[in-house]
């Protein structure tokens, strides 16, 4: 949890101005994690990995999907939101992209030549058995996939979300997660993108209009303090 | 339509850096209005124009809702986008709040009293005869309307769309349209936020990822062009 | 709560065969009511009760709508249904039909003229307030509404049924809250349809795919043993 | 195509009575197949032919899937159905079911030992180069997949139907298709059920409501009048 005199104390800080503060001020209030919540890990795939922890503009030709840094940046936070999602015994949710000839595509981006393995977990974060792991062909997780009807036979009524990007298919999942209403949390340093601008923005909207972005210790302390305690799962 | 070279020649010009464009190349390509368009006109209501043309930071204590100054600056163009829209004979669908005491909030927004007036649209659009309004309660034009199956059943295949904010319920609208497969043209003159950043990366976003971002005389050139021929609408 | 000896003790006994029960053996289980339910009312317009308590084939050339004599038979129990869901403090979702020239339609009916008090609430089910009233344009009480975010966002897991046709809004409803994870109980006695034959039918493939289909008095003496109880609504 | 006259010359027609016809009479109209269609195969998969071309009932105990004599009957019709589709080179979509420990269930029927080949096309309909398949948890071919957007971006207006089960798979897949406004043939011959009763039922329901139930000698013969001429697909 978090109190309303750090609701903007986050990454954005350096570029939203003052008057876009107060324009926002309606906004603040407390942040938290839900009471039944599950995880949500939205395309760690291999291929947002690919070509090291470099900058994305240096290796974005040869590696067009790339994350670079960011992407490896995150992998140590994730290892720990992973560990405490577990000791807490929460529903763990995987979405990654559907590998198909005839997929439809989640966004306009020219074509690459992909292979399967592109679209696997990526190892750090490999599902384990109870894990449900969903492929989808659109941005949103909820999206051609039964995921909400997961949920929901899982009593589960809120999100811990990480992953990737922090522009598109974390902000489709969680624009969609709210608007079924389902309440959700973001983990700051466990999400990514190409571009920080894009990143930064993007977390600035979503904090404001439909989730609570939150620190990874807070949210790790949280499901400590739970963790032990009759999580009812129905 | 705008070639390649036009592709980057938008708002956002001022704030993206060389390496952000670099990273998004592969995204480049020409943008074009689609063959069989509707206009989709997205919260369009009273309450964004409230407290006049002044920027929204000075005027959110007491219009907490507004978008001041770029709402109004709006208005001309949009004007011309729907007298464009009419000629062409183009079906017209507007979005708008549902005013209900019970309804789900489309943002996390602190609530506000608000009046039924206040999720009128405002009077320099007023639908007309054959055009069609539907009433949402959360950001994307699609959730919780039947939009989709208009659009299928008047064999719409594309949008052109226009207003408001370009953060929240455009973005969300765009997300979903490109989900379900339509072609998007956002006209850029015609869409509009309370924070000029939001505004600029978002549409960034959209453009890169899921949507055209097009001037408003491009988009009206193409309209005239078609004007007149037979628009076959089922 | 019924065994599984009750559970093909229902209104379509005397149409299904012993060859059909046998296929179907393998679905019998217990019914009951889930744990934080919500009344979902179908379509109890007034529209479905013109043309007063006679066979609807007698009356349908002059109210081609009308369910006649099986709506009014279900007034009374329905207003029981009614009672001991407000007794127990369950949300209450009505669903009706939108009144538009625009609409697209629910079913492939030939058009007819209608008024708006058509579709308004049967005075016997007035809704009170804090009920929520949907509009709808499809035959699903969720397509084009958001049913499934006010569901989520108030806690509900089930749904207690009551309304028309079985066949056809009914039926359609039943099987996406199904989709969506809901725990589902029909009362029999409270939904109604213009042919005994779809009626039957439609319950009994509902109750073996998707629903429970429950007796008024098994589904009023469960809300009256929870009533007063802590029915905790978030 | 086929006349008003012949609206209810369909399998149902030795158990509907006269005053039900009555009660429908509102709803008879012309059939046809829509001008930009798709095949939609439905559940064609091995588990429902297990057990051999017998009564449903006398081998459900150890076939608790099978559709038996029903499942068998239909082979033919929906192989001639198949080579008259590719002949006209019209988009094949299969749904099947997923195969995974973790998969909601797509109805309320108590679980069974299943192994992956269960959920393979039958090889009569083995999917060829350039069809999509999809694999779904629920009943409605639409639900947890992405078909809407591959519809779309084919430019799909129309579904031709044909599998199982008519009152499960088949019932939910036409209606949600109904809904998102597509128009829908289902081909008489091509769907089956493990209950006689609820196939005529339900395919009565859907031709009066949702969908045009054909004969698929009209279809064929509808499908190759259009065969070699230029059937645009964007």
């Amino acid at each position: 949890m978090a109190g309303p005199e750090d609701f903007e104390n986050h990454c954005w800080k350096d570029i939203v101005t003052p008057e876009i503060l107060t324009t926002y001020e309606a906004y603040v209030r407390n942040t938290f994690v839900g009471t039944r919540p599950a995880l949500l890990a939205i395309d760690l795939y291999n291929l947002v990995y690919k070509g090291g922890a470099n900058p994305p503009h240096e290796i974005t030709p040869d590696f067009p999907n790339t994350c670079g840094v960011y992407a490896h940046e995150a992998i140590e936070p994730t290892r720990k939101l992973f560990t405490a999602c577990r000791a807490a015994r929460i529903p763990i949710f995987y979405v990654t992209a559907r590998f198909s000839p005839s997929r439809v595509q989640s966004t306009r981006r020219a074509d690459m030549p992909l292979v399967e393995e592109d679209f696997e977990i990526h190892q750090a974060f490999t599902p384990q058995s109870g894990d449900v792991v969903f492929r989808k062909e659109r941005a949103s997780a909820f999206f051609g996939t039964p995921l909400v009807a997961h949920l929901n036979q899982r009593d589960v009524n809120s999100l811990i979300v990480c992953g990737e990007s922090t522009s598109g298919c974390v902000r489709a999942s969680v624009l969609e997660a709210y608007s079924y209403g389902f309440h959700i949390s973001i983990v700051e340093e466990c999400v990514f993108d190409r571009s920080e601008l894009s990143h930064k923005v993007n977390l600035f909207d979503m904090h404001h209009k439909y989730a609570d972005v939150m620190k990874l210790d807070e949210v790790c302390a949280h499901l400590a303090s739970v963790t032990g305690k009759a999580t009812k799962v129905a």
